[in-house]
Order: structure tokens, then C-alpha cells, then sequence
């Protein structure tokens, strides 16, 4: 180890790197050493590396778990500015400790970072080395909240990672540190004794007055305008706040302030070291910023139509960008080329991580020539009497440059002016493109964004080169520093990283030749064929279809993919089905492979980039998921030693929100929530509506479930398990209930009531499931709503539209539950955070509500819903079962010419009746044969519907027959008589009509809906 | 830098050593790294390297001080168990980094290390690079109260010092840091930060609640034995304290206390931690000891006489040893050869530091064979009747393995016996000489001894090799781990540093020839011819005789003088003498260089060791002398800029002696005591004696000066000067009075009162500094004696013995202050030390009392004085000046027969009166003529010396007319009576005599003294 730590050392030195030593107080990681966290500010040079060991209290495992240390070992290196090949230089940082990259399968996987309590933020990657993470890889954006000019590039090194993969062992206990010392017997003992002291035996209140004291100090030194010592003691803070947190003595209220105080501290130094420097002039001077690039004044002309090559360089993009870089690139070239006169035939555009390329074929060689007409002064005042020019047409053919007597006439809506007709010159192609493609890069941009050593462009990741020919002629690009060449770089390990292009036509399989495939959809075509055939030989499958989202994923991480079998132990499969394949997907981004019967089996396929040493890699990535499954195994040893409802005492030190309390408040809203919601669903019989047939209320053995599960809400968020890996919560919630002697419907209850995850996501299977899940999207919803803290423009921090997705979707597919109305299911929670001493205005309760109905008509349009039925069935979105049923109903009786005509004679009925007017008439001015018989109908009907809110369908068949008398009524009766009491009898008669039929449906709204289908 | 560091890394890697980082928590050295403190406890083999950022808060400069920064960077190193060769390990390093050995002065001085917190000590050398220290070197001999074994060799350079030497700048900040950053670029901000935090703004009374909260962490967390969290907690505690001492806020009590503590929790930390890894099996192994060695069972044998040489090699012992080592080498060689029967001519011995060598000349070849006779039963027991052997007699024959028929007889004290005469065969030389010369190593002692790799040698410095050779046969020796050879080691840097020896005869040359003068005085020789025609070259001298003492150290810190003349700039020279001269002798042993007035010049001799680059060397030496002189330049401006009276409140600062308060009190005792001793110089005419004439009370003047003077008493311990350079004390109190404006005479005192320095030092001059010089004294003797703290064998850490030899000397030399007894002075002293609170017993009183007159004793027998004439005047040495004068009047007496005559006189009537015989007598008994004769000139005598204390002169000279008629008296008269009246009367006369005499001096103990002259 201390090889590989020299040889890195030597390594980023030969770089200019300046080594510091480790910081002399205790730091989380090595970011926080002053050589970064202070150094990345302002406009002055820095290189730096060092070594850092980073203390992280709540990693204490006494030694035992195989890959985690109170104290690791990081190796840092900034680069203040980006050199511009940084990647590059990391390679060869790997290749100096002994990796061979060519062998290994390298890759930079999307990671950004964000530490709040720094005010700081940047992206970049993790590093894999054959699936192990192995570096942390920063474009340094912001820090103490203010931009950082010029950019640092920080890299971060796991050093036990890295050894325990080069030298293939599995404990870092087993690391070879020294020549005959191991890692364990150099530094176990250590290991031991402090993690006993983080884990058990720190003083806490000790701990909290030092944290008081360090505070203090260091807010006295900032006073003192010191932001050195006052970021040792803010460090020191830091450091104690952790031993408190894996002391387990942090609550709730104390996290939020403790982290607030930092927060705040750290800022402050952060803005007086910046300010320091600046007052000292800065001392290492600043660094320069890069020249802009230039084309020639001369660019190359074409004689012939040719093909446009065009790629945009970049490091590694985020998965997720790629197919979106591609398609912007498109629609920019489109437009942009509209917007010429260029000639040019089809434009096709293809992504990898690395590159964006563009092939616009057939580009004509120049644009056409173009006449334009400008119009001048009315022929009218163009000329005096005599027929001699006027000062004012004389004036516009200075102004546009011709004689007076070249001026011609037009007639413009019906007025004849003087105008002048001009030629514009076409420009050749790759005038025309060198301006085109310029705009096209400097208005690159993706979800996020970053910047770089250059100082205009920004982008997900820095645009490192352009390519961009016309046929074989290079077309001059200058984009802010970069200028385009006729080059392109293929994989780095290649033996030629960067190669010439000879000719734009055939750039696909010249890159392929490279190794490169350009086309993601061929890339994915090439993932299913080879990993079929890799998986068949052990007669396994690939669900394709269910991993549609990790095959894109996995397709936009390599320019050349290398599907790999490989396989692991067995007896990793006496883990529940989803740690398992949790781990594969999001951590590895491996396809689990299963047998016919679904089962899965011990293998998986990770997809490497480019060439390698296949034995390589599949070791190498084996031995990543090995130490993942041991870690699983460990964290489910140790949680199944723990009863469920000793586990769920720790929610209590799981930070919520701070006006909301800690999680376990919120377990016990979720619980009281659901509840009630039991309760009601069985004993509020008034509530029951005549189609009561389907309420089905809760059996002895779902009230028995729902109580029993209620207890346990949410306890698998203090298992190790869900802390490491938060998507398998409810997951291991059943795995971890079951096996402590629930029952399986306790089991299935609290799994339930994590679902849906997501939109379109598996929905609760069980009553008292389905009850918890509402719980706890209410208790949500109403609870941030009631704080204040809804969701605005796209900051969701807490998941409020999928709650209240969620929430819509379990409503809907439980029609036992039909009585639990949105606005009941509110205010119940908005009852239970009272009892809680949170009071949650009625305004807070209607925005959550028209929050919650806006998803669900979101929902209904994203179904292909016509938007007028949608709206006709939106009133009844209170109970959405219901809604959905009448818009069901809405949708079967659309060829029903019958329904068409009621809605019709429904919409007349609303359009004619004002909204005030109240459904009762005097029978006894009803005397026109037409009214007569319409009320007749209609009392008849009134008494079939009376008593009920009737569904759509019994409305639909008792209003049927009112359909003829009204239209009867409309032609016959004048309904705004003169007479006040005629009048009030005829409106009051269609008034009781409209009434009836308005809970049934928005008549109105339905508009020409049916009509039109 | 950062080169250095990479290559020091890679050297030690290289030779297996283990790299750790440095420690996360602030440490004051490299030492307190649990890598070294705890691991070189125990059996368990270790070796590890790695820089270590020490923070000593009180170096703290602000970044302004040239060579002072508050973190420098060590670069630590341990090897455990000693590998045998770690000197020249070391050197290798250097070379690593860059330096050239061959041509510069790299030499390992005596500096040991001890380390009372952590009960821990060790013995060793600073390593100077051209005078510049540069490393310390420790052969670590106990830590944690406990011997270490096997011992570890720690090896800590200084690597800012190192790096401005190698790159020949002038300022920590100047030193290239990394390419292009400067120390003071990369630093430079949070030295001054850190500074000001240390110096200025650290939250005092925070500091001291953390001290408490780690201090009680720490014990909490040894109580629950896990020692490496607990030692994090020391730590945090040391710094703390540390910080707390920078900023002036560590009050006596408070130092002594926090010292006690952390003392005890490293204590019990070291232990645990060495009981933990017993209880953990020593997880690193235990490291062997090295193998014993052997002689051959056949050891080779000459015929001829021949030369013996013996040499035993050594790592650098301290100059003082030298010469010490080859004295013990003559005396072992010449005592155990006696004790042989090996014939053999003069035995000549010599020294260096790296080599103890004995010369023996014309050793016989073997011992001659020797005749031995054994005393068998009496002649009678040994045969019957029959004349038939007895069995006694049969079985001595047998026990002495000879035929009863080859027993002799032999009387011995009159009476006969059987004897059997044996013969002891010679033993060969080689033989004897193998037994002999182990058993010299074996017993090799110096004053202070330690161990190293080997399990049972003891020495000053480890012993590297033997060479043992008899003409040219190698002499097979045998010392534990270490056999002889016939090869001896030169120069570490020389081509072939071992060297075969081809013959005993001729070695001092055949060393000469290799560089190497082992004779000492020889060496001396060289130096002092060397010097003095370089330093005639500038026209300057040395005084040799005057610097006696740093001419032996030098001549004995090297195997090869050679003395380099150098320069300073003259502007130096505005320093005072003392301080150049201190920083000359006492840090870098350089000559001093005086012109012909005695004046300083600017100049001065180092003496290298053996061959190297003159100018390099001498540049070297210049540039560290320019150092030191800018520091101490640096402190005197500092100094200059504080006024004595505020210099003096940081006394309150500076600890004593828990008991005894601070220094700050103690120089109020020393003030209060000097003002009453003078008061008793002028106010007291009772004590004033006959010889009055002698008193000359304290002028005005004197006065004066003696309250000024008391008021700054010793206010230069708080000048960074003498904080820095403690034998500046007084001499700096002198420098800065004067330039503060104070009168050359309380200049003069306050510099007075620290002298005499050592036995035989020069003596105040003036009355006021000697009665401040007194005090001081008295009031360190009184003190400690008041509170048991007395001297005990050979420790005497506050240095008692030289305080009462000062006092006595400073009462002997100022005849003013006869009136100042030592018993009265000690009383003022005890009054003094009560009116602070501190009672001192009158036995206290008693013992210091007789301490001190043991001093005054020691010092006239060291002054060659006849016992018996200083037993005689002892009684009188509470003046010592009058047991001064009286003894010199013995002395001028001795040849005066008359004199001698009453000296026996008065013996013999002190012999014949008991001891409580009255002086009185009853003059009608006196009858006889003898008696009535003595008794009337005796009662003439009486009258003459009436009413006063004679002094032996005048005593001697009145008393003369009573020798003859107590002869008479003695021969006539029988003193004891029959009469008992008489008997009284005659007894009585006699011991009027007595009694008159008595005071003069002790007549009985001055015995034959002056007969026998």
C-alpha cells in the first residue's frame, strides 16, 4: 500500500503537484484538508496531492466488516485550473501504481457532488475499475456558494479500494501494507479501539460541549478575521458532531442545528479565506485564462454537395444524456439550417459518453442567391409634380445604396410604394457552417451543467475537441477556446488515442473500424444479441423488457460495449431476490440473469467498454459483487439479530424534517392515519353509497394485519441493510418481519406500504397494506404542505408528486376504499400531525388537495384520455374509483347515440339555466303541453334516482327517457317567458333537471366530446 | 521539499520500513505518533518512517522568525530492534537526499533525550551537517517507566533546517517548497494565522475546560482500556496545554499540575497499551535476539613475544567519555593482566570517539608453568600406627588425583602437614588473552550506560566491532553477540571503511595513515597548531588556555582535527561578547578568535572531522553561525524593546519548584533576603567584632544599588535570550539594565548575583551583587532543604552543591561581610521563606547548616590543606572568613616552635580536663609554686585578651608567656589531687586556659599537624 501511495505521490509531483501532509486534525475526508477546501477559491494556480486518512465515526465496524474503516485512506489531487486533459492524467496516475487500463476495463460513471455543508457542488464521476469504484473524479463548480473561477479538478483515490483490488484480497485486514506487514496487523488494533470509542464508549455529553466549545472558538476567530485556526476548530466541530452521530446521541431537532451552525461556520470561512487571500494580493498570482480560438480569415470553398461530419467531443457524458445529446443536436442543426439557405439532404445524429456526432448529407456547396424587396416612401411622395425624385425617395436609394432610376414599384395592400430589389449573395457551405456549428456548441446544454478550463462553454461534462468536415475539407469551428480539427480521438488506451479522418462519408464504420459504436440504438442491439447468446450457454435469460431502464443506462456508458458473464456463489442466494438484484442494478449496473421459472440464478452480465482481458474484467467485477454480497450478507446477519421493534427505536435519531420531527413522529402519524382510515372503512356505514355491494369492509384478520403492522411502520429504515441501500425499504421490511415470526400478511403489509415507488410503479396487494401506503402519502403531503414546503417549479426535495401519485393510485385501485375520500383522507392526517401539536391550515389542506387531483387528471390525460371527459369526470376526482368508474362509463357509451343525445339535452339544459337559479318550480305554471310532459317524464325519473347519487350507468338508463321530451320542451317553449312566474316555473323545472344530472358528471365540460369521436 | 520527503520515503521503505501517515490530531513530535510511542514498547520487531507536521505553539512567530515556525515538519524514523548499523543507515539517507558525506562535516554529538512525561529516556546524538543540527539520533532505553527491549533506534530529522542548508537560503519561507511554490507561498498565511491563534487569540478559558474534558476522556477511556483512543485524548490534552502556555496563561501551580497529570494518563496509557498487545499475543511477533558469539575450541598459540592490540569500536561516545575510556582501559588491562602470569612490557592506550585502543608490548607467549601447594590433613591424622595412610589422607591423595606415595609434607604455622605440590600449566597467550579481553568488553562502564541491539553489553554508546591481534595472529575474543577480528573500521565515508590490520606493531601509524590520530594529545597538538596559524593569518589568537575546557571537548569530537577557519559579518559584533561567544562554545564548539586586545573578532575555528571539502564546509559553518547570530540579533531586539520591570512579570510565569511558588516569588525572597543582610552590614554594631576595623558598612551608594537591584532580580529569566541561551543569565540581566537606562552598578549587581557560576568561577565584585548572590543561594538552599528536597548521592537536580560552595566562596572573599555568619544568613533566609507562607524546621536549618560547612570543608581539603588543620579550624567556619584568617595563621605558625609548643600546651591541658570541668577556680587552693606561677601569668594573659574574641594572631602572641609554667605545672605538679578542693582548684585553673583558648580554634584537632610539617 505505501507503494502505491509513493508511486502516486511521484507520479502527480512529475505533474507539479505540490504535496502537503495530512491534516494534523481529525477530517471526514480529505476535500476538507485547507489544501482543497480553501484553495479551490479564488483565481490563484494550485496543484496539490496528499495523502488524507479520513475519519468517519459511523463506518465503525471494530475492524469486522470487510470494506469498511472508522479511518480510510483517500489520496487527493487538485488541479486548480483544469489542465484540460485531466482524465488523460488519471490514467496514467493508474498506470504508475501498476493498473494496466488496457486490460482492465476503466470507466468514468456519473457522480455528482454535493456538500451543503460547504455551500459547495460539483459533477463529475466515479471511477470503476472493472466495476469497482475506485476514485472520485470533481469539476469543483461552487464553494461557500460563490462560483469558482477558474475550476478545480479534484481527484480522490479510495487507496484500501484500490488495493484490496490489486492485490486480490477481500479483507482490507489482508491488504499487504508494508513488506510483511498487513494492513490488520499494522493497524487493527486501532481499528478496534476506535471504533469501540465512536460506537460505544465516547463521552457523550462530553462530546457535546466540545461541539459548543469548537463553535464558539471558531465563530471568535472568524470575528478575528482568522480563517485558518477558525477552520480547524469548525473541523474539529465536525469531527464531533459525527462521534455524537454514531454514538447515536444526535435527535432530531439537535442534526438541523448542528448542521445549520456548521453550515453557516464553514461558510464563513470559506468567504474570509477568499477575502484574505484577495487582501494579500494574491500571493501564487492568478491563473490565466485560455486564448480564444479563431478561424482563418480565408475558409475553404466546395464546388460539389457534400456530406457534413460534425462531432462535439466530450468527456464522459451522464448515461441519461446521451440519447438526449444526440436529439438536441438534431433539432439545433434542423433549425439552424432553416434558418440558411443551404441546400442539405437528410441529418442524422448519434451519441456515445464521448462524443456527439452529426452527418448532415448531401450539403449543398453554398447557399442560392436571394433577392429581396425593401420597401420605400408611397409612390405617392416619391415624386413632385414635375415627376422629379422627392427628398424622401432620394434619400431611401441613398440609403439602400442604388440610383433612384434602379428603384422599381410594388403595390402593398392596395398601395403602391417605391422599392428598392436587392440581391443577397449566398455565402459558400462552410462559411455558412463554420458560423452554424460555432453557435451550435456554445449553446450546448443539458440538464445540468458545468464549466470547465474554458471560460464560455458550459455543458454536462467539458467539450474537449470538435471534428467537423465537409466532405474531406476541414470546416474551421471556433468555439470559445476550442477549435475544431479534422482528428478525432478513438478509445484512450488505443495505441493511437487520436487519429485523422479522412472523409466525412462513411464516419459510422470508420469509427466502428475504431471500436466505436456511434449509434446507440446499434449499441443496444449488439448488448441483447451477446448477452442472449453469453447467457444462453448457461441456460439462463435476460428480462430485456423489466430492465429497459438499466439496458439504456447500460448502453450509454460505453462507446463499445463488452457484455461479460459472470457469475457468484451460490449460496448469495439464500438472500432475498431483491438485495440481490438491488445491488446489481444500482450499484453494478449488471443484468441478473434468471432461469425458465424466473428464478434467479448466480450469474449476471456486466457490459465493459471497449477491448480487454475478459478474464480480467469478469475476476475483477466477480470480486466487486462478492464484497457487495458479503457487505449485504453482513448488514443481514446483523440485522436479523436485531427484533423489529428494537430497530424501529432508532427511527428516532433518523432526521425527518425538523418542524415534522424526527422519523419515528412520522411512524406513528403513518400508524394513527391508517388507522383511522381502517376504522372508518368499517364503521362508517352512513358513508356507504347505494352501490354499497362493493364496499368491502376490513375482515377481523386485515384489522388484526393492520394494527400489528401498524406498530412496525416503516422499522427496516434502522436495519444496516436499508441504510446502505434505501431502495430495499419495505423490502426488507417483509424479509426482516418474517423471519422475526410475523405473520406473512404482517409481512406483506409493511412491503405494501412502500408501493407504489414510482409512477406506474406495483401497487399495495392488501387492504391494510394499501392503508399504510395511503398513510403515509398523506402524511406527507399534508405535512409539507402544512409547513410551507411544496413543491415549487422543479424542486421536489421530498417526493411530494409522487406522493401524491401514489396516493391517487392506491385510491383507484381499491374500491373497498371507496369512502376514503381525498379530502377526508386529508383532513384525517391533517387530525393526526395535530395531535402532534402541528396544525395545518385549511388553506395548506385545499392546496394539498388540488395538488393531489391535479396528478390524477395528470394521470387520466397521460392515459390517452380526451381532455373534455377528463374534465367532465374531474368533479367526482374526490373519490378518483368513482371518477374512474363515470369515466369508464363515459368512454363505453360514446357509440351510444342515446347517451350522446342526454348529454346534449344536458349541455342545453346547462347552458340555459344561470347558475343561481334553484332547482323548484310551482307545478301549477306549468301548463304548456311540452312542460307538461317534460315534467311528467321527468318526476317519473326523479322518483327512480331519488335518495341515491346514482353512477353514470343507472343515470344514463333512468334519464334516458326525458332525452325526447326536452328536445320537445326546447322547441316548443319559449323558456324566458315574460311572465316572471311562467319563467321561474320553466327554469326551476329544467333547474331540478340539471341538479339531478350534475353529481353524475360535468355535462357541460363533456362538450362536444362524444360528439366528435 | 516535497523531493525530500519522496526520497527519505523511498530510502526507508527500501530498507523495510513501514509508512505511516502523521497523526490527525495535534502533536508536539513525532515522537508521541502511537507509530513511535507505543511501538516501541514490547518484544514485538518494528520499523516505520513518515513525516510528522510538530506544532509547538510557542515557536509561534508569526512566520517572522527566520528558523522558528510554530509546525515544522520531522521526518521520523525507528528501527526496532537496532539493526546493528543505523549510523550508517542514516548516512545513507542523507545521501538520498542529496548530500554529499565525503565533502562535508557530518558528525554525531553527545545529546541525550529524556522525557519525564512519558518516563521515557534514551541516549544518543544531534547529527551536524557542518555545525548545523540537523537529526536527532536516540537509541530509545525506556519509555513508560519501563526498559526497553530490544531497544529502537529513532532517528527524527529536522527537515525545514535540512532544506534551507541544501538550498542555501536564509528563511524558512524561502525554501523551495515544490517547483515554483515557496515554503512561504504554500504556508506562509497559516504560520501567521496559527501564530496569532497561539499567541494572541486563543480563547484562554475554553483552552482550560478542554484540557479538563480530554484529561478526564483520557482516564474514562483507560479505564475502559482501550489505549489508543486514550492516547488521541493526551494528545489533545498536551496541545492544549501547550496552546494555554503560548499564550502566557500557565500560572505554577497550574504547569505543575497539568504536568503531574498528563504524566500520569501517558503512564498508564503506555502501560495498557503494552499489556494489550501481550494480551493480543504480539500480533507482530517478538524480534530475536541477536546470537552469542564464540572463540574456536582451538585457539591458535605463538612462540615469540609480541605486541598486543585491542581495540574496541564504537559509535560516537561523548567527548567527555574519551579520554575517561582509554584511562579505564589501562586500569582494567593493567589489573587483570596481573592477575595472570602473562609477562608483558608497558601498556599504552589511546581514544577517539569512535575507538578505544590498548597497546601492549612484548606480551610473553604463554604463562610459565607455577608450582602450587595443597594443604592436605595434619601429618599426625594422616597415617596410623603402622605408618599406613589414614582414609583422610587416602582420600585427599584421591581429591587431588596423586598417589598418597607422592605426598609432601610441609609445616605451616608450626604444625605439619601432608600436602600434595601441583603444578598449574601455563596457559598460551592467545588463551589468556581471549578470557581477558571478553571480560574487558563485558565490564566496559561509562557514567551513563545503555543497551542496543546486543542482549547483555552495557555502554556508554554502542560497541560495533573488536579487533584483537597478538603481532599478526588475530586474538579470538568472544563479548556476547560480538567476536573479534583482524579488521578495524576508518572513516565511515572512506573508500573501504573496514580495513584489514596486518600487524599490532606499528597501529597508531597505520591509523595515522588511514586519517585517523588516536592519540588524544596528539590530536590536542594538531588542533591547537592548526588554529594558531590559521587564525595568525587575520592576525588573531586563541586564548587555548581559557577555553581548556571546550578544547578537550573538541579535541574529542573527532578521529581527525581539522580546523577550519571562519567568518561573520562584523555588524555581530555590536552583540555582547557573551552571547557570541556562548553561541560559539556552547552550540557550536567554535574557538573564539581575539585580537591582540582581547577584543572579539570576527572570526572563528571549527574543528572537522577528518578529509572533507574546506569551502564547503566552512560556508556550512558560516551559515549556521549566521543563523544563530540572527536569532539571537532577533531576541535581542525583542528584549531591547521590553523594559525590565514588565520582563519581570513574566517571572510569574516561569515555574520553580511547586512548593517554593514561582520564580516570581522566589526573587522577592531573594530581593527580601539581600536587603536584610544588608541592613545587618550597617545596622547591626553589636555583631561587629574586636577586629572591627575590618567592617565597612554599605555606602549610600551601595544602598542604593542593592534596592534597585533587588526590585530586577534575575528579570532576564523572562528575556527570550536567556530563554533561549540559559547560561546568559545575569549577563543579560547586565546588557539590558544598561541599555533600560539603570546605573552601570545595578548592571553590575544584577550580574554579580549569578556568580560564581561553578566551583572556582569568577566572584561578584562589587557588595550589593555579592549580598544578592548570597540570597539567591540562600534562599535555594533553604528552600529546599525546607521542603526535604535535599541532595541524595549523585542527584542534586536543583544544584545544591554548588550553591552552598558559591555561598561560601562569596563569604570567603568579602571580608565586609564577616558579620554575615552562615547560620545567620540561613535564618534571614528561613524568616524570608516563612513570611511567603513556607515554615523550614530549625532541623531543616540544621542540616543546611551543616551541608554548607561541609562545602567549606571539601573546598580546603581540595585546596590541599592538612586534615587536621581544617578540622581544627572547621569549628569556626560559621565566619569563614575568620576560619580563613585563623587557618592561615596556623599555616604562617607552623614553623614557629613557640607556637608549637603552646599548640601542645594547650593539647594537653584540653586532654587532662574533662569536659565539664567549670573555668572556675578557688585561688586558695592554689598553693604549689608551679601552680601559683601558672596561675599569674595565666591571670595576665586573661586580663590581656579580656572582653574580646581573639584572633589566633593576637591569641598567640599573648599566650605565649603561659608554654613555659604549664610545663613546669605538668612536671611539679599532680593535677589530680588527693584533695578534692585542690583537685578542683588545679582542674579549674586549667580550664580557664581551656575555655580562653577554645574559640581560637580547636587545639586537640589540630593534633601533630604541625609537629609532623
Amino acid at each position: 500500500m505505501q507503494d502505491a501511495i509513493l508511486a502516486l505521490t511521484k507520479y502527480w509531483t512529475d505533474q507539479g503537484c505540490m504535496v502537503v501532509q495530512p491534516l494534523n486534525t481529525e477530517v471526514g475526508a480529505g476535500t476538507l484538508n485547507p489544501a482543497t477546501v480553501l484553495r479551490v477559491l479564488g483565481p490563484e494556480p494550485w496543484r496539490t496531492a496528499y495523502v488524507e486518512p479520513s475519519v468517519r465515526p459511523d463506518d465503525s465496524r471494530y475492524g469486522e466488516n470487510p470494506n469498511r474503516l472508522q479511518t480510510h485512506t483517500q489520496f487527493q489531487v487538485i488541479l486548480k485550473p483544469d489542465p484540460g486533459n485531466p482524465q488523460e492524467l488519471y490514467l496514467g496516475s493508474l498506470a504508475a501504481i501498476g493498473i494496466d487500463v488496457e486490460a482492465h476495463d476503466v470507466r468514468f460513471v456519473e457522480d455528482n457532488w454535493d456538500f451543503p455543508a460547504l455551500g459547495a457542488w460539483g459533477l463529475g464521476w466515479e471511477v470503476w475499475l472493472d466495476g469497482l469504484e475506485i476514485t472520485q473524479f470533481t469539476y469543483f463548480q461552487q464553494a461557500g456558494g460563490a462560483t469558482l473561477d477558474p475550476v478545480s479538478v479534484e481527484i480522490t483515490y479510495g487507496l484500501e479500494r484500490i488495493l484490496m483490488a490489486l492485490q486480490n484480497v477481500s479483507h482490507f485486514k489482508d491488504i499487504a501494507f508494508a513488506p510483511g506487514i498487513s494492513y490488520g496487523e499494522a493497524f487493527g488494533q486501532a481499528e478496534y479501539e476506535m471504533s469501540r470509542y465512536y460506537l460505544d464508549d465516547a463521552d457523550v455529553a462530553m462530546n457535546r460541549r466540545l461541539f459548543d466549545e469548537y463553535a464558539a472558538e471558531a465563530r471568535r476567530l472568524l470575528d478575528a478575521r482568522l480563517p485558518m485556526p477558525a477552520h480547524y476548530f469548525v473541523l474539529k466541530c465536525s469531527h464531533t458532531f459525527n462521534v455524537l452521530d454514531a454514538r447515536g446521541a444526535v435527535s432530531t431537532t439537535e442534526r438541523a442545528k448542528a448542521f445549520g451552525r456548521t453550515r453557516a461556520l464553514t461558510r464563513d470561512v470559506v468567504r474570509l479565506w477568499a477575502e484574505r487571500r484577495e487582501e494579500l494580493g494574491h500571493p501564487l498570482g492568478v491563473a490565466e485564462a485560455l486564448p480564444a480560438a479563431t478561424v482563418p480569415a480565408e475558409l475553404p470553398s466546395v464546388t460539389e454537395p457534400a456530406t457534413l461530419l460534425f462531432e462535439v467531443g466530450t468527456e464522459e457524458l451522464p448515461a441519461a444524456e446521451v440519447r438526449r445529446a444526440a436529439e438536441a443536436m438534431r433539432t439545433a442543426l434542423t433549425e439552424k439550417l432553416a434558418a440558411t439557405r443551404l441546400g442539405h439532404g437528410e441529418i442524422s445524429t448519434y451519441a456515445t459518453p464521448r462524443r456527439i456526432v452529426a452527418v448532415v448529407e448531401a450539403v449543398e456547396p453554398g447557399e442560392p442567391d436571394a433577392e429581396r424587396t425593401v420597401r420605400g416612401p408611397r409612390v405617392a411622395n416619391a415624386f413632385d409634380a414635375t415627376g422629379a425624385p422627392t427628398k424622401a425617395v432620394a434619400g431611401f436609394a441613398r440609403g439602400q445604396g442604388v440610383d433612384v432610376a434602379d428603384l422599381g414599384r410594388a403595390v402593398i395592400d392596395g398601395v403602391e410604394f417605391v422599392v428598392a430589389v436587392k440581391t443577397d449573395v449566398g455565402r459558400g457551405a462552410v462559411t455558412v457552417l463554420s458560423e452554424l456549428l460555432s453557435s451550435v456548441v456554445l449553446e450546448l446544454r443539458a440538464d445540468k451543467n458545468m464549466r470547465w478550463s474554458d471560460s464560455t462553454l458550459s455543458y454536462s461534462r467539458p467539450v474537449r475537441w470538435l471534428l467537423a468536415m465537409l466532405g474531406d475539407v476541414g470546416v474551421p469551428v471556433a468555439a470559445s477556446s476550442l477549435a475544431s480539427g479534422v482528428t478525432t480521438r478513438v478509445h484512450r488506451t488505443a495505441a493511437t488515442p487520436t487519429v485523422a479522418v479522412p472523409h466525412a462519408d462513411g464516419y459510422v464504420d470508420f469509427l466502428a473500424a475504431h471500436g466505436i459504436v456511434v449509434d446507440i440504438d446499434v449499441r443496444r442491439g449488439q448488448i441483447v444479441g451477446a448477452t442472449q447468446r453469453l447467457v444462453s450457454e448457461v441456460g439462463g435469460t435476460v428480462d430485456f423488457d423489466g430492465e429497459a431502464v438499466l439496458l439504456e443506462e447500460v448502453v450509454n456508458l460505453v462507446e463499445q460495449p463488452t457484455p461479460i458473464l459472470g457469475s457468484f456463489s451460490e449460496h448469495y442466494l439464500e438472500l432475498p431476490d431483491e438485495i440481490l438484484t438491488t445491488v446489481m442494478r444500482k450499484h453494478q449496473r449488471y443484468l441478473p440473469v434468471r432461469d425458465g421459472a424466473g428464478a434467479l440464478m448466480p450469474y449476471f452480465v456486466a457490459v465493459a467498454n471497449g477491448a480487454c482481458d475478459h478474464d480480467a474484467v469478469r475476476a475483477g467485477n466477480e470480486g466487486v459483487l462478492r464484497a457487495r454480497y458479503e457487505d449485504a450478507a453482513f448488514f443481514w446477519r446483523a440485522d436479523l439479530a436485531v427484533k423489529p421493534e428494537t430497530m424501529k427505536l432508532g427511527l428516532d435519531r433518523l432526521a425527518f424534517e425538523e418542524r415534522l420531527g424526527s422519523m419515528a413522529d412520522r411512524t406513528e402519524r403513518i400508524a394513527a392515519v391508517a388507522r383511522e382510515l381502517g376504522d372508518a372503512t368499517v364503521a362508517t356505514p352512513e358513508g356507504v353509497q347505494a352501490s354499497g355491494d362493493r364496499l368491502v369492509p376490513l375482515t377481523g384478520e386485515e384489522r388484526q394485519t393492520l394494527d400489528r403492522a401498524a406498530q412496525l411502520v416503516k422499522f427496516d429504515l434502522g436495519s444496516q441493510m436499508v441504510v446502505e441501500l434505501t431502495s430495499l425499504a419495505g423490502t426488507m421490511a417483509r424479509e426482516y418481519a418474517l423471519r422475526a415470526g410475523e405473520s406473512p400478511s404482517v409481512a406483506g403489509a409493511l412491503y405494501d406500504m412502500e408501493q407504489p415507488r414510482s409512477a406506474g410503479g406495483v401497487l399495495p396487494t392488501t387492504v391494510p397494506g394499501a392503508l399504510l401506503s395511503l398513510a403515509d402519502r398523506l402524511d406527507l403531503l399534508v405535512g409539507l404542505f402544512g409547513i410551507g414546503a411544496s413543491p415549487t417549479g422543479s424542486s421536489d426535495p421530498f417526493g411530494l408528486r409522487r406522493a401524491a401519485l401514489g396516493l391517487i393510485s392506491v385510491l383507484r385501485a381499491f374500491p373497498q376504499l371507496r369512502q376514503v375520500t381525498v379530502s377526508r383522507a386529508l383532513r384525517v392526517a391533517a387530525d393526526v400531525l395535530a395531535a402532534q401539536g402541528i396544525e395545518v391550515a385549511d388553506s395548506a389542506l385545499a392546496e394539498a388537495h388540488e395538488f393531489v387531483i391535479r396528478r390524477y387528471e395528470q394521470q387520466l390525460l397521460d392515459a390517452g384520455h380526451h381532455h373534455a371527459v377528463v374534465a367532465a369526470v374531474l368533479p367526482l376526482a374526490d373519490s378518483p374509483i368513482t371518477a374512474d368508474e363515470t369515466l369508464a362509463e363515459v368512454n363505453r357509451r360514446t357509440g351510444d347515440p342515446t347517451f350522446v343525445e342526454l348529454a346534449a339535452a344536458l349541455q342545453r339544459v346547462r347552458r340555459i339555466v344561470p347558475d343561481d337559479t334553484p332547482a323548484t318550480y310551482d307545478a301549477a305554471h306549468i301548463t304548456e303541453p311540452a312542460e307538461v310532459a317534460l315534467r311528467t317524464v321527468w318526476e317519473q325519473v326523479g322518483a327512480a334516482l331519488a335518495g341515491t347519487t346514482p353512477d353514470l350507468a343507472r343515470f344514463a338508463e333512468e334519464a334516458r327517457p326525458i332525452v325526447a321530451p326536452i328536445g320537445v320542451f326546447f322547441d316548443d317553449v319559449l323558456v324566458m317567458a315574460e311572465d316572471a312566474q311562467v319563467r321561474a316555473a320553466r327554469l326551476g323545472l329544467l333547474a331540478s333537471i340539471r341538479d339531478a344530472a350534475a353529481p353524475v358528471l360535468d355535462w357541460r365540460a363533456l362538450g362536444t366530446a362524444l360528439a366528435k369521436d
